[in-house]
């Protein structure tokens, strides 16, 4: 059974962006802090074409973000920002060549024709909904797993709907002290989360976590 | 040298107690949720004075938390709950036989005469500020470390002054939705805290930091 697969960075305080995101700073002051630990690794630098990069406990969990994913799906903000492309649309943050190699499903209240990249990444604009946007993305899958991006509303959208099979938290030890949550609006969960693993990595730890439902 | 040592149970959307704390139960809706993985232990029944219980990942640290320790340090919430003895002075949660056995300095704004309980467990209640109560604290310590307990308000202070030297959150795979959050009021962290360890036991991750200064 093919799984919708989340994972995110998240301060200790808990945070997934920072406070004040714009166009030139979309994680938000200090919400690149959150990614640094992967920034440093060749598992991460390779597939967005950069040189050099180590090797350390991290580079298994970040190899196996990309096994068995046959499409994506991701919120407005996590495509091309806040209202980026209300008035001009544009083509999100990604560049010619996004590091997605899958479809990607973006669900969003602006309609718009799908955009093809190079690499195999064609983002499409659904807007009736993120169980249709999951819908699309499993029939594109064809049986391998749905990776869930962010941002976190919509994660918070699919956590509430108890549509999320595995969330992979990357917990940072700093503190963003405002920002945007990543568990915010969900109320109480129905019973604790089952965390199935946990990487103890250089300047992050991997939580790995089944949603109670 | 002696160490000031802070540990306490946090949700996984970052609470340390939950909405509407009472007398009857001072944890707030939800919050014993946090506190089950130690519920269940022989490590935590035996010392509060309870037959049976488990052993697993979280036995060494549980008896860890006891090592070494010469004082403890509290805010008047956790000794007796907010406002609780402003026109009735009583004597906390804690019961005639605290599991501190140690001299404890609880951090007030009300002065009061302390508080001898059996076992070896004094409450001695500090009305100049969380600097005094760690000064008076490293004195009865007499070499050996201070713990901190909690609530979030008092760890929130002595974070804010850079005065922990180690941090373990038991982090507890629930969403409690709303209450007390351990980080908050605390702004940004001077660069990343240094994760030292991180123990995975049964419904509970153990993260231990040093929170950077």
């Amino acid at each position: 059974m093919a799984k919708l697969r989340f994972n995110i960075a998240m301060s200790l305080d808990g945070f997934t962006a920072g406070p004040n995101p714009s166009e030139e700073n979309p994680l938000g002051e200090g919400g690149m802090q959150l990614h640094q630990w992967a920034f440093e690794l060749e598992a991460w630098r390779k597939p967005h074409g950069q040189d050099g990069g180590e090797t350390n406990a991290s580079t298994n969990v970040v190899e196996e973000l990309l096994e068995n994913v046959g499409a994506t799906v991701m919120g407005r903000n996590m495509f091309g920002g806040e209202g980026a492309w209300e008035d001009k649309p544009w083509d999100g943050w990604w560049g010619d060549d996004p590091p997605f190699h899958t479809p990607v499903f973006v669900v969003t209240h602006h309609a718009r024709e799908p955009l093809a990249k190079d690499g195999g990444t064609t983002f499409t604009f659904v807007t009736d909904g993120i169980e249709s946007a999951l819908r699309q993305a499993s029939e594109a899958a064809d049986g391998k797993d749905i990776a869930l991006g962010g941002g976190a509303n919509i994660a918070q959208q699919y956590l509430q709907a108890g549509l999320i099979d595995e969330m992979l938290i990357h917990l940072v030890p700093v503190l963003l002290g405002d920002g945007t949550r990543l568990f915010d609006n969900l109320g109480t969960s129905d019973g604790p989360f089952e965390c199935t693993r946990v990487v103890e990595a250089p300047g992050v730890t991997h939580l790995s976590y089944r949603p109670a439902k």
